[in-house]
């Protein structure tokens, strides 16, 4: 089996992106051949060289990752939506309003990943972790949807989505007391136990 | 400089303490003599078992751990109040209602560790950190208040204080998503950052 | 105009659906004719009532509300998803898990409702609003995919949409201090708040 | 029975002071005579026209309210600490670090006022409350603590305290969506509810 695994570089004035490093972390799960790759957080941008990337090396499934600073736990993705809806600008300066990310495709894709029992592997090893309902509406969500666009369209036979991580601690300890953080080599530790119920679901 | 340092046994239905766990992992802290204690999470029981140590170890300083359950940083607690208050029982099915510690004793005591500098030590390891302005009404605040009173009025050269820290990812996993918690090594850590502000305080 | 207005009753151990207490006390908004309907919060029930009203009363839009508990702001929905997945049982012990709505229906559906202005309008009236992403995986998710559903299949000349809200004060009282809520008055208000835009959207 | 109801103006860059509207909505509570003040929030200067007013007044109980931001419920404080130590500055810019308000006074002051019945009879009316174990350390702690210390050493037969109310809607709207608030008749009510039990505790 093979596994495209991306992560993000940092954004909104972080100087580091947890989903980066943790990727960069990750070592040997099971055998799985597993190819790596940190894109830029940029809308488009980042989705383009993602697919270019499942092109090439034609994965078996794809998992990406990204922060979602604030929350307490890992979260595997459950669906992503078909909109552009930025707070702050991704960086190339770019914040849409409200725009449709392919005008006449589906409102929504869901995650193709076993996306429970990633949550329950993670749990088994000891680290909080829960299904997110939503990946927001900014890079991480574009990147989300059109993976999955791609997948339906080109690839049905790779399976693909999304899981957020935490802030890590470095990043927590210059905000305020109440912003949950997680141990960098847990996020790491967390997402090579969430592909082993990717490659079973592969095999069955 | 000798350093007495505490943590509780678990306690509210948790299988570890991370008070415990953590004081259990720090190491040598600049050459300090640092003797290790876990207490029972019990009314009067927890005090008395701390300060007999104090009478028999005579330390110069005493910095007592605890689990603050919900929290997401390490916070040094300002000052110990002299009221028991228990939501739940403690570990020998005693819970106090608005009862005074000490019925003719001051209503508080500020700690009189250096606070400040150890919420900059262990943020500057990288780990959340800030002041808390309150140790709660359970048994860290009897603990806190009794170990002060005991210092103000038997040993005016020790200082003393209580530090409460965040749930372990273990403890947090089987509760929702959004408690946060702290990896125990990085617990460790920060508890031996915050020994060197005390350390120099006393050399001070 | 005409607008069905829906509502839920209550459910989870509640003794009262804020949704049904303020949309009953929603009073006259610019002379739209609003039809108002309380439903069972019961999978498949409610949306069929509802979607039987449409088909009845052939109003131009329908807004259905119902309750977020925790939640400290109005927030219109911005996506009904084809999944029910229930951690507690609905009003008929029913409590699904993982299941398709309707199997070969779309992902998701978007809100046809202006929600970026209902949230705006409810602002206006000092009353803290914004878009939710996610409407969850209850009863209420399940009601808003099968109207806006029914709405795309055979209605698609009607808007449709849901706006959760939070508890209301008597609720929270009896849970813990950190609990938001909201005056069950401001909760009808930010309804005939929305309401306005729902009109100007049509008409334009 | 007299009773000297105080609340603060606005500070922080807030428009209103929930404290100060709630106080003016405050009504008759059983024939009590009840004196109105509002003070700048300012340390020292606050305190120093509340303890001039008993002085005068010579009320049998002081009630001070003031805004807590970011809490969802109605907070009776238990206790107030002989600390400055502000975040931001007062509304005379002064922002004071770790200064004691009174050096030679007792570290803090317990609340005489009957704390957990104003919380139970808050509640009764269905509207938020909890006792607070800390009023922080900004111009709301300062004030609790002076007219303590100026009860105890000047009128011993006055009881007094403080309580903190949250914010209210139109406050909380142009904040984030979490942030929660309570309807300003709800804040007047809960200060009419918590005045009953203060007269009966000055009665027994």
């Amino acid at each position: 089996m093979k596994l495209l695994l991306t992560a993000f570089d940092p954004f909104g004035g972080e100087k580091v992106n947890p989903a980066q490093k943790a990727v960069s972390l990750v070592g040997n799960v099971g055998g799985i051949d597993i190819v790596k790759l940190t894109v830029p957080t940029v809308f488009r941008a980042a989705s383009r060289i993602v697919i270019e990337a499942i092109r090439c090396e034609k994965p078996d499934a794809v998992l990406c990752i990204g922060q979602a600073g604030g929350r307490a736990a890992i979260t595997p993705e459950r669906v992503a939506i078909n909109l552009m809806d930025a707070r702050i600008a991704d960086n190339a300066s770019f914040a849409p309003s409200d725009e449709p990310i392919f005008p006449s495709a589906p409102d929504a894709y869901f995650s193709s990943l076993p996306i429970k029992k990633m949550v329950e592997a993670i749990r088994e090893r000891g680290i909080p972790a829960e299904v997110s309902n939503t990946a927001g509406t900014f890079v991480c969500n574009e990147l989300m949807y059109s993976v999955l666009h791609a997948l339906k369209n080109e690839f049905p036979n790779t399976i693909g989505g999304f899981m957020h991580v935490p802030f890590i601690p470095e990043q927590a300890a210059s905000k305020g007391a109440n912003v949950p953080s997680m141990n960098i080599n847990d996020v790491a530790s967390a997402i090579e136990a969430a592909i082993a119920p990717i490659a079973e679901h592969l095999n069955s």
